[in-house]
């Protein structure tokens, strides 16, 4: 039942930051996750320690991720209890390993029985060649060949959102746009500007006034104006036709 | 040619800055964008003007998104050439607009006609109700109801993210019906109006006169008039505001 299964935190991939150097990185990297509604990040040989007094700050409220963030020697113990390891890398050569977008790899990893991980290198290299070896699969985002330059943060953000779009959180946005008018109520309101423009000499010459109307009728079906908007419209026609005095 | 195409200025959306506050965050906002092949972006009465120093050490080299931004006094000035202008927020109730996701936004401006203008608000507070206004719809990224924590880079970079996926696959785009009209052309229409209502003494009480012009403002951008359609309406306007002599 995709699109309405609940997360739990044996569902969701864990997010395993490989090597990380600045604890602000980490606090952004776990806001990015917390707002998709991923909860469970790894660490592996942070380079400042762990905890990082940075990475609080930069998480903007998102401590739940950090508090229960847990510290690894090395990757593989890291993921020794994930079935299918991810490892986002930049585009690269040589590569003897399946390469999938953020989007299906989120598919993979929903549509997967077992537990996920999805590997992030340091900030300024990368992960090494070793520890893709651990993956299954490589995960890259589709970038301009011209300008790669994805931060930490923003690496995490796309993957988690991508994942997001499976999930019940990911619902399509509530929206409270009324249904259109019944067309007698459409119909109501083009009578009374007919009926306006008739006395202003609008439909002249009288043998085109048929083509002008239905001109009229089209342009003003166009917008699916709901009863509310209908009536709004009716008013401004009753002002025009009749202002009011001022004063 | 799908596939092949490669994505030119008029392709892309303008990516619309709303009086953003921090340098940096315009500096990251290019990054993002650039990342994904977007270049066009535009500011609207920037806090600390323009140029900004702290822009160009966030931007990472994206340096040209910042030397082609151009800056505008108001939103509307901003997509005065736009046809199809989207607003970013977060979830609202209330709204009467029809709401997207990014994925179903990027599906739209590829499937357009015409330039796209996407309303980024600023950091703090986001986009103002009137700003809101003068979209055709509202673009919301799904986010965990419990810590909804977008920036403004993040949330550039998940709608320019979403707009890349579709570049190499874009279709030609459809022709039958034309575009709607810029936005300049219908806010001409929609002052029109407002002058003569004005003198009708519809805007009573006067303090209520700014939520009954956003009403209307929402009322007449709905329907994605043409040029063609637009011309007509104002044809309609003038005929009630200055009725020919018959006979």
């Amino acid at each position: 039942m995709p699109g309405a299964r609940a997360s739990s935190v044996t569902d969701q991939p864990a997010i395993v930051l490989v090597r990380p150097q600045l604890g602000e990185n980490i606090g952004k990297a776990a806001r990015a996750m917390l707002n998709f509604g991923l909860t469970e990040m790894r660490l592996v040989s942070p380079r400042d320690g762990w905890p990082n007094p940075a990475a609080g700050p930069a998480a903007s409220g998102a401590d739940i991720v950090l508090q229960q963030a847990r510290v690894f020697d090395s990757v593989t113990d890291a993921v020794a209890d994930c079935a299918h390891v991810y490892a986002t890398t930049v585009r690269k050569r040589g590569v003897t390993k399946p390469v999938v977008t953020p989007e299906e790899g989120a598919r993979s990893i929903h549509a997967d029985t077992g537990r996920s991980a999805i590997l992030f290198g340091p900030e300024r290299s990368g992960l090494e060649t070793e520890d893709v070896a651990v993956a299954r699969a490589i995960v890259t985002v589709p970038i301009n060949p011209d300008f790669g330059s994805l931060n930490l943060a923003q690496a995490v953000i796309l993957v988690a959102y991508e994942w997001s779009k499976h999930v019940a959180l990911a619902q399509p946005p509530e929206t409270d746009l009324p249904p259109p008018a019944p067309q007698g109520e459409l119909d109501g309101m083009i009578d009374q500007l007919d009926t306006m423009l008739d006395a202003a000499g609008f439909f002249f010459p009288p043998d085109k006034a048929p083509t002008t109307k239905r001109t009229l009728r089209t342009l003003l079906t166009k917008p699916g104006w709901s009863s509310q908007e209908v009536r709004t419209m009716r008013g401004v026609l009753s002002a025009l036709a009749n202002p009011r005095q001022r004063n």
